[in-house]
């Protein structure tokens, strides 16, 4: 394959951005990659692992003559990158993100530049693991897992293709969505789940007095919570990222929850089996979908 | 081993009564298994497959001579068992049980002989799988699982002593803990989980028409939700036989979510982040539990 996608710039060398490099490179789809970001030590690694070709300290060094550049740094630090990026990119490269959140990032750019870049490309591969760091970076995290490209009415369609066909390039099954339907089917799918676990394990044992319960603990417990474990930097920034669809979430699934309380409270007995019942029945759903699929699940 | 238990009559054979029958058999523990329920196909089956040594259709008849009494019926059930079983049990014989909470069947054995019987002993074995029924009995699926019985001021030293070296006999861990500690701590560990489990998929996907948000659902999301595949029936008789510990959690748990929708809601960076690591730190250091135990954990 020619190097189709030219020269690559990746903004925050980690998993992600450096698992994209390793596979574009793997297919010989890139002539070059660069990577940037503040910790060196991460960037050395990076060229001694060959994810990338060179690093550069400098952000407008690392861009200059970029045909696509990642964002790839953690959520809320991606807004920063397109204020800084604002004056460094000329219109005919495309930049582009990994971020969970879109809709921080699309107000930040209109806010930057009064509306929408034509070469803003927002995405989101959800793949990830429990590892973290380039030296994580494997070329196939990608492979039969979801991206979602947010495109807005001003995006170029061009740039919005490459970056489709970027991603398909890394093994990605790529779907489009608009900035809003995606942060709320995030919200519902993935933020809204990992906050429900950190506020359960808080609540039941954020004082260490109270953890000996957990010996009592079994499968069912153990599966809830894993995600509990997730990094809480990463989990802060997107909530904060996905403030006003999480809230509006919360509020949606309290009302449903005191509803719940209240039917248990009056042992009301056909509300709870219609209930969990309903709710079997969609989650063997989505077990029949897992099994028809199946895809490999990656963590988000 | 001698026959030590000498014979064993279990009501309602399936998984659990059917897995501690075969437990016992195996090591040669007990002179008899007698089966009893209202379905004979399971009662046959439960012959064929030398779980149970035979059956009886008449509950005075199953429980005749019999020297330890196992109550393997669904949870609420367990309560009219009590009650059929008031005037067709001696003294001298043990009832125990096998429900996931332990507060309805002691207050239920206060109603029915005024004060808790000395030959009651509850017990609680955390175990369990995704199969049910008297064919998806095993001998080994309670070895190393926890068993927590729960004994009053009331109940007879040996007949406890005896229900204990049954489940260590049945390879298990066992625990003794006060009905009410049981209740709470099951409630926390076990029954809001899978409560909330059931509400948020309920919430996001009881109406068929919001289901497509599950194809970009990832592994955080799949193994939060596993739960809400478990049986309605049964976590609907859970939800009601422990709803006083539950509705107590549930307004504890509430009072923490809200908190926690203010802080996300106000961009409370600083909130987040405490709250979100001492979840983390406390689910971390239950998976140093599962590590160091080396238990396998299977489901409630």
């Amino acid at each position: 394959m020619e190097p189709q996608f030219g020269r690559l710039t990746i903004l925050g060398l980690g998993l992600i951005g450096g698992s994209l490099a390793k596979a574009l490179k793997a297919k010989g789809a890139v002539r070059e990659v660069v990577g940037w970001g503040h910790r060196e030590a991460s960037l050395q690694a990076g060229v001694q692992l060959g994810v990338i070709d060179r690093y550069e300290l400098d952000l407008a060094d690392a861009v200059r003559d970029a045909n696509i550049i990642v964002i790839a740094t953690p959520t809320l630090i991606a807004e920063i990158m397109l204020e800084q990026l604002a004056n460094l990119v000329p219109a005919h490269a495309i930049v582009t993100d990994v971020a969970s959140v879109k809709g921080n990032l699309l107000r930040a750019a209109e806010r930057i530049h009064g509306e929408a870049p034509a070469n803003l490309v927002l995405a989101h591969p959800i793949a990830g693991s429990e590892q973290s760091g380039v030296a994580a970076a494997k070329a196939d995290l990608f492979v039969q897992h979801r991206v979602i490209v947010t495109p807005t009415e001003r995006t170029s369609i061009p740039m919005l293709e490459t970056i489709e066909a970027m991603w398909h390039c890394a093994g990605a099954d790529v779907s489009r969505m608009s900035v809003d339907d995606h942060d709320s089917v995030l919200a519902a799918t993935s933020h809204l789940p990992h906050v429900l676990a950190f506020a359960l394990v808080d609540a039941l044992a954020g004082d260490p007095a109270h953890r000996e319960i957990f010996q009592y603990a079994a499968g069912g417990f153990r599966d809830f919570t894993r995600i509990a474990s997730s990094d809480p930097k990463m989990w802060h920034d997107i909530a904060l990222a996905n403030r006003v669809a999480l809230v509006a979430l919360l509020d949606q699934f309290g009302t449903h929850l005191e509803d719940l309380r209240a039917a248990i409270d009056r042992s009301d007995s056909d509300y709870l089996l219609q209930s969990f019942t309903r709710a079997k029945e969609a989650r063997d759903h989505f077990s029949e979908l897992l099994r028809t699929r199946a895809l490999p699940l990656g963590d988000e």
